[in-house]
């Protein structure tokens, strides 16, 4: 089992022995309930993890997960991004903006009985699943009667469980520190998902509340968010060979698909996915060619398709490295013989279901990926989002689409005024004109039905631009609470676009639940077949990651990619020097390499290392959205955060290597020096409750 | 002192508590005596070293080092290059041909006093320098009255000392065993100076001499030669952190430059050597396109030229990432600090002297290197060589020049007849056009006085390959013999032009002279001040690398090339498995693969790493010149075979930086494992004497 498993708290008194084999002392017990330390300190930020670490609701995170906030704040003139930004005394923190949220999780319930009881057997996919979505919605309309309450029933095991996620959302989220992206960003995206690495990827946040103590809309008057919880840093550190527990809010995995499914993706799915990020990427970059404010606009943009091109590209090369789809093959037939000869009579036809299921599934992606790109213009998208919800709007609240719902309109507003940040009409049309050229170029067979009448001549689109007003932030805004008819009566040729497309955007939408209806019906079944197979060797089963709260543990360790080679556990400060340059992204500030020159370590300075450590390796088991995760020591204290994993790991998220798999931390040691030596974030360390190494 | 040091084995007593520090059992004394074990199984090949692995001539060196050998037995027909060759008898081993040589070191002579006795102070620099000569000839003509010796004199610390190597040169050399090349060249040019590092680099030859046991011509009746000595072989292998001997013929090294000599070569020397180097490469590229008849016939040349352009990069990347010059500068000012306290009153000036002879020294390679570019031309060098020749042997023997001499006639021949295999008449053409426009943006005051007057007009060049007989080899060859007049009375324009620039470069020659007079009075007396400097600290010195016997020795060993990266000591037959494709150079043969796959390892499989190691680091101070020395266990068994150093290494020859210079050595398990497993070759393992390790 080594190190795999991003477990469900409540799981891990059943891997108590694996706990203790390791070295963790806090009991497995403490780790389960979330009402208790130190599980009441994990926070959510809504694709990042965090913790408290004061009673006042002083929070740390990952660099990269604060960015939007430092950005938000920074001007020419300040620069906080370039500059790092501590505030010295409340008062000089700064507002985060809409975008950063606190989720404090406030209470966990198994609902799976309240979602699928009574479910008739003979239901179509797309009725079963309809009925589990209004069902879903009800829970949490139920759950959200408390107005600062966010509530969510995720399915686990697609669908053998629900539970029903009650959060405090905290909406007043302010920036107290952050280090200069020299230190918090240094080796940016050349070193993204690579080590080596030396990068400070942490910052703090603060929570604030209403003066009654409950979430409220940003205001001067707000206070500290008093945090039941919070905790407890060590400067001692870790070294190599010492345990670790982390606790976080990892995305999505994909542990379970079977062989056909992998093979699938590394086929087809993950070749065409590098093929069209590549080519839109190179479309962006000849669109924005000599206007650097166009450039800048679409930076963002083409880093987060860089970061996923290289996780796509990490897959196939770990694909490729390791025939993962044979591992699965061998298990899927251990399995298959298993359930043959323990089968239950009633779910004999269940590989079988199961394989069709998928077999249509994966047809389905096919035209879904061509739907995507005949669609491919953030203008279009805007357009049918908008008229989505006026149709949605139509019906009473309870029965709109997920999404579409009152709880939602400050995100669908929040997105469309955002885009302003990442649009130019003419990149926009350059894009859209080759993803056309693209679904041109894809099987006739592969492309959803009646779309290719539906979609305008290449040679139209450019009057489009030319005529829409979409562009306008204002305009564009102005659409929402509009009524369906107003959307048909319109000549914006976006917006008739959007009206026209919606049949077929519907029926692939209808398909696709079609689908997942039978999926949350069939797979369920296979995965209870796989926890009672995987029982009977006494081994239990976690559920893939879907964004709730997991705790997973493991060992400082390094790893060797290769023959010959052998990586970290640690990197050191001394690697900073060895890498600054004066090319971003590897602009070391001055006054570090200063403090590193002179050697002022403190009581920071690892024994065995001779030195202030930055960075380490574990064996734990992450995934997109353990950013800014807790890294515990054996007794459940901050060592350090989570921030990346190796190029080696990408492919832990289809199957976990327990030989090559590594996640990043960024070390304790190394924030505390920073903002002791570098930074003078003395306040900061003050507010902290610390355990320094004895002398 | 840790591991550095290529010492003359005289000095290894010196050394004994250190050797034994390490864990070498050995005892220094045996080192020492080049007549006795293991010392006197040492042998050159003349640019490589080998070692005796039998009493009947048996000699294992590198598979590089026997590639001239293999390469003119390999027809398309049978291609001993690609599927290797074992000679199953006697009978069946192979003439290596006029290139391979082995000599056996018979004598070591101190004869310093007759080479500088009564050189009369007041000498200029040339006088000096050719009086040194001249006795030096007469020395080794006195030793070569033994017609079956090689002789030398070489100069150590650059005439403090001088030594004469009497050698055993031994000219029927078989070709017994060669694996393939995608075994012996695993990994090609791309892994050459690299780590992790796969290359089965050995080669297996037989030394053959007369009935009457001395050396003879090659023929059918020699009689394998019976070495007085021979290296038992270890097959327990090494594990990190054992002491290692290395004993070889390491080719030349410059670690007592002086700081302002660093600055010379990192500023000036290298940068336009890696210039140079590049554009000659693009040229053959460019010329020999489309042509592969041409591109066979440089591809040795682009070889060579691309290894030292490796190398070169590589010095200047470590100039780069230590500043080497000033850390000489420190231990300059140190040295200077206690020469002026404790200098001799004779020596006062020596320093200042010094400083100017070299300075003088740094201007003349300028304008040398000028004329390079100048007469880089194949056909030009041979008309010039043909010349000289013509007019040195105008005197008589003891007079000429050094290199043109009747026991150089031999190789003289055999270098203008070698030339047809990597020539072509337009390759050179425009290799000497792109030379002769390189030498034209010459700064005018660098260039050689009056050499552009003499140099034909780039218009004029290719006439003069059209009339040329020169690129005839047997024509060439004619030329051995003519005298004087028969030049200066030639149309041929290469030879016109041999004659046309013969002042010109023998004024450079002789101011070379002059320098190089200078720099053996001074600098003799610089390195006596430096050995007393390191006598005052305990500390021996060893002489600068120059193609004699030194013994170095260091422990299996990692290295961290940066921060949070550990490379080696060990690769593995698992690494040939992952980076095996089916492209050159990382294609395996079929055979080993199939054997690696069954794990069949035997007795040959390390404990600690559970398979067949492949090749391995050491700390031990090696050189061009050391491939194919013998790894010599603590109790002086062989383990394995020098051939490379890593990148991070390549500095070395400047400066020895025990953190991250590592010397890479085939393994002798890995060796004997392919024998045993892979190529069949019980023949020899029965005839070397194996210490199996016990079960």
């Amino acid at each position: 089992m080594a190190d795999e498993g991003q477990w469900q708290p409540h799981q891990l008194p059943q891997l108590k022995s694996e706990l203790k084999r390791i070295g963790i002392t806090m009991p497995a017990e403490k780790l389960a309930d979330l009402t208790k330390h130190p599980m009441s300190a994990m926070v959510s930020l809504g694709g990042c993890s965090a913790s408290f670490v004061s009673p006042d609701g002083l929070i740390v995170t990952n660099h990269h997960c604060a960015y939007g906030a430092i950005q938000r704040n920074s001007t020419p003139e300040k620069n906080f991004i370039v500059n790092g930004f501590l505030a010295k005394t409340r008062a000089e923190e700064l507002p985060g903006g809409p975008n950063t949220l606190v989720y404090v999780t406030e209470k966990v319930e198994n609902v799976t009985d309240r979602v699928l009881k009574g479910l008739a057997p003979n239901l179509s996919g797309r009725e079963r699943h309809e009925l589990v979505e209004s069902r879903i919605k009800a829970l949490v309309a139920e759950c959200e009667t408390d107005k600062s309450a966010r509530c969510s029933v995720p399915a686990f095991h697609r669908g053998l469980e629900y539970y029903r996620i009650k959060q405090l959302m905290i909406r007043d989220v302010r920036l107290v520190y952050a280090p200069s992206d020299r230190i918090g960003n240094f080796g940016g995206d050349i070193d993204n998902y690579e080590w080596p690495r030396q990068t400070g990827d942490y910052s703090f946040l603060r929570a604030y509340v209403g003066k009654d103590g409950r979430p409220a809309d940003p205001s001067p008057d707000n206070v500290p968010y008093k945090s039941k919880d919070f905790l407890v840093v060590s400067a001692e550190g870790l070294k190599n060979g010492d345990p670790i527990l982390l606790a976080g809010y990892p995305g999505r995995t994909s542990r379970y698909k079977l062989p056909s499914e992998i093979r699938f993706a590394r086929d087809v799915d993950f070749p065409g996915k590098v093929a069209t990020i590549t080519a839109d990427l190179s479309v962006i970059s000849a669109a924005t060619m000599g206007n650097p404010a166009w450039d800048v606009r679409y930076a963002s943009v083409a880093k987060s398709l860089n970061n996923v091109l290289k996780k796509t590209q990490g897959l196939l090369d770990g694909f490729a490295r390791k025939d993962i789809a044979a591992i699965k093959d061998v298990q899927d037939a251990e399995f298959r013989a298993w359930h043959k000869a323990n089968g239950a009579g009633a779910s004999k036809n269940l590989l079988g279901e199961l394989d069709s299921v998928i077999a249509q599934d994966m047809a389905a992606s096919r035209q879904e990926g061509a739907w995507l790109e005949a669609t491919h213009s953030d203008l279009l998208k805007s357009a049918r989002s908008l008229y989505r919800l006026a149709l949605e709007r139509q019906k009473p609240d309870a029965q709109r689409e997920a999404g579409y719902q009152e709880r939602d309109l400050s995100f669908i507003k929040a997105r469309l005024t955002r885009l302003e940040q990442s649009f130019v009409p003419q990149v926009d049309e350059a894009r859209w004109g080759a993803a056309l050229a693209r679904y041109a170029r894809v099987d006739a067979r592969l492309r959803p039905q009646g779309l290719d009448a539906l979609l305008p001549a290449p040679t139209a689109i450019n009057a489009m631009y030319k005529t829409t007003e979409l562009a306008d932030t204002a305009k564009r805004l102005a659409w929402i609470g509009k009524d369906p008819d107003a959307f048909r009566k319109s000549s914006d040729p976006f917006i008739q676009l959007a009206v026209r497309l919606h049949e077929t955007g519907m029926a692939l939408e209808n398909r696709r639940n079609e689908i997942d209806g039978n999926l949350e019906r069939v797979i369920p079944q296979y995965m209870a077949a796989v926890i009672a197979w995987k029982k009977s060797q006494g081994k239990p089963v976690y559920p893939d990651a879907n964004s709730t709260l997991r705790v997973t543990f493991g060992t400082v360790a390094p790893y060797s990619p290769r023959d010959g080679l052998v990586k970290g556990p640690f990197t050191t400060v001394e690697g900073i020097v060895e890498k600054a340059t004066s090319k971003d992204p590897f602009i070391a500030p001055a006054p570090l390499l200063d403090a590193i020159k002179a050697k002022r370590y403190g009581v920071f300075k690892d024994p065995v290392l001779g030195t202030v450590p930055v960075n380490f390796l574990s064996s734990a088991d992450t995934t997109g959205g353990n950013s800014g995760s807790a890294i515990m020591n054996k007794r459940g204290e901050l060592v350090g955060l989570n921030f990346d994993s190796t190029y080696e790991s990408i492919t832990k998220d289809w199957y976990f290597d327990p030989v090559i798999t590594r996640a990043i931390h960024v070390d304790i040691r190394y924030m505390l020096w920073l903002m002791k030596e570098v930074d003078g974030a003395d306040n900061l360390l003050k507010e902290m409750t610390i355990k320094y190494p004895k002398k």
